[in-house]
């Protein structure tokens, strides 16, 4: 029999009391092997979120999620590692571009992803609308495309952290997702494990992200910089604005075109200013400050990258992604400047065309997403189009377009400009 | 599909929000039919425990509660029924001499007991230590008994707030027993859904007890007087202290015992005292004040009705009881006064000697207990006997003895004393 039992465990934290390294220890091990059971550490979960975590209780934690699994070595990649992560948001599709644009200035990017659930889209779906294109490498596989490719997006594997995979899935369906130390040990074991030497951090805020307020966010960054700087990964973080969706495209194959825009040099402003900023940011965490990533995008450098990492997946660069059979383009009823596109309702709506899923095991539609035609300051004239949606089904069309027209508010005068890039903790 | 979700309500409560009539409705049911999960119930457990209730919330939660199965009808026993319930404690024998006391006075009084978990005994666990005796007893036998008797004390039925069933064993193991709007609405769903017309309830006060301080008594007895009153129920509470043991003997077979001494017209003064204030309080809300329990006890028609009521449930009332083979009696090591004999540790010599059970499916000893020789106030000198621990076997005697060691404190100067009743709410 052990010396600690779950009950003691929650109470001590149920009466905002500081867990111990050794309760905590005990009860991340005794959950990922099923002596703790769902319904405790759901309890204990809700205890967390409403009485908090000391600094060390974090570390701590984050520690022990590392320990529930294994830890991968990258050592014998040449290049210095540098990963990214976004916190999640509308149209974020930056990773896709980041990831072979930092590659080919010189750095190895070995990016886990998720898949997405919710309003917000998932890399991993993102990617599979690429004719042939798969998810799951093994790590050997994972290790070797980093080392020869630089440039790796993939699952997760079973293997690293599973004690956060369980808890993640329990959270999800118990109301405590939106803790601040199970969020940022829940980032940081997963991308500790994974073996990165360095770790950029994009934490959105707004109405689109999980962090509405600037004061959560800043705490949630300062949390995880804490936790890499501790764990031997130089992290950075940048806050960033999701307000409003990040470009033009919201969706699944519709993103994966706006991406390739970018690698060729183009793409909506709003994406370019954001990946070359993280660009930046992860290149410096690599050692690698004179590396120029404007222009490894302007020569098509990292476009080759993208190309050579997609085909290491058995993905097709050159095969036409899916269409969608239904389109509705929405148009504008007043003349004016669009004052406001809400990330939240564009999400929303993307989500109910068919581009996310409302359970893990569903499938999203590859077609299905929003276009908009209009961002935020520009001047739009009665009978131009604000913004198209896209679906499988007819059927999908009405709930969506209640939703987006929630998302879009015209006014007669040019609004101010917001910043994109909020602020840099590091 | 429903208009509600598991997580709505969870976040609902998390935020400190007060949940509307529909979705306490909707969660409770939802949750006895399996609908809503275990780890999703025991969030909501935490969120209430730390955020609270509100009195309309509470009562909303115990009306569901009750509605989720079956509400006894008992309008065809022509006296007026009249329950007590207590919170539990160490040595706590008090219902079985009071309920056939409170049946010889005139009333009804249909005991649905429970059995012990952790230090507190239960009384059902007493009673099995009956030859013959049997606490299950159907719907139809419980009315009948309470009819031809006017006393019986058996098993709540599976068909009684099966909410409050699944909901209690949950809470056991989830560190969230704790919270006074569910003890509130646990005790009184299952007393309003047994039909009782009347209700004393015992709150007990102090280290033997569950509520530790006045203050959380206080606040539980005026919540369930409230939800008792607004059911219809006539509801009392006395708040009682539990400092230190009931009477003399903690156990289960040692209780009987002291039970019959007590319907013999003798017995621990405490015990007379307690017994007494609780039948002269149920017989005041069962409309019949001028009874005269204390004559009922004195001219054996109490013992009267105890005899019909342990046969009517097949049991022998004049069967010896089973006696312990390892007994070890403990002497005062100085003179003085007892001081102190504190009523959780001797709640966990007895449940270490094996009177209790760890887990719900345990058995629990007959003959095992602690019987105490003095009482707090009592004069002692060396060598006296203080009191004697009772087992089946003599490996269970040495942790109870450290256990008891530290319960009983001897001083020079004879201690105040400290009254029973603390404090009548209604």
């Amino acid at each position: 029999m052990s010396e600690f039992t779950a009950v003691d465990v929650i109470r001590t934290k149920r009466g905002g009391g500081v867990l111990s390294d050794a309760q905590i220890d005990w009860v991340v091990d005794a959950y990922t092997k099923g002596l703790v059971a769902d319904e405790q550490m759901s309890a204990l979960a809700m205890a967390i979120l409403l009485r908090g975590m000391t600094g060390p209780e974090i570390a701590r934690w984050t520690a022990a999620m590392i320990a529930s699994g294994e830890r991968l070595d990258l050592s014998s990649v040449a290049r210095p590692t540098v990963d990214k992560h976004s916190t999640g948001g509308v149209g974020d599709k930056i990773t896709l571009a980041l990831t072979p644009l930092v590659a080919a200035c010189g750095a190895a990017v070995p990016q886990l992803s998720g898949r997405g659930l919710g309003h917000t889209g998932g890399t991993l779906d993102k990617l599979e609308s690429i004719p042939g294109w798969r998810a799951a490498l093994s790590n050997e596989e994972f290790i070797a495309q980093l080392r020869d490719v630089g440039a790796v997006i993939c699952a997760a594997g079973e293997g690293l952290a599973p004690a956060d995979r369980k808890l993640y899935a329990l959270r999800d369906v118990t109301g405590t997702v939106e803790a601040i130390p199970l969020i940022a040990s829940s980032i940081m074991s997963k991308k500790i494990a994974e073996g990165t030497g360095a770790l950029v951090l994009d934490v959105k805020v707004g109405s689109g992200a999980f962090m509405k307020s600037v004061d959560d966010a800043r705490e949630l960054a300062r949390t995880m910089v804490e936790l890499g700087g501790a764990q031997g990964v130089k992290t950075v973080a940048l806050l960033t604005d999701m307000s409003t969706p990040l470009g033009l495209a919201v969706g699944n194959a519709v993103e994966v075109l706006e991406s390739v825009e970018v690698l060729a040099g183009g793409g909506p402003a709003d994406v370019v200013e954001l990946t070359l900023a993280l660009a930046r940011e992860m290149l410096d965490a690599a050692g690698l400050p004179d590396a120029d990533p404007e222009a490894a995008l302007r020569d098509g450098r990292a476009m080759d990258v993208w190309r050579t990492m997609i085909r290491a997946q058995a993905g097709d660069p050159d095969a036409p992604l899916p269409t969608a059979n239904e389109v509705e383009i929405v148009c504008a009823a007043e003349d004016g400047f669009v004052a406001e596109i809400d990330a939240y309702a564009i999400g929303v709506a993307a989500w109910r065309l068919g581009a996310g899923r409302a359970r893990k095991e569903d499938p999203v539609s590859i077609p299905a997403g929003v276009v908009l035609h209009k961002r935020p300051g520009d001047r739009v004239r009665v009978g131009e189009p604000l913004y198209e949606l896209r679906a499988e089904q007819a059927a999908r069309i009405p709930a969506a377009l209640a939703e987006a027209a929630r998302a879009v508010r015209i006014a007669p005068d040019e609004p101010a400009a917001m910043p994109l890039v909020i602020e840099r903790i590091g």
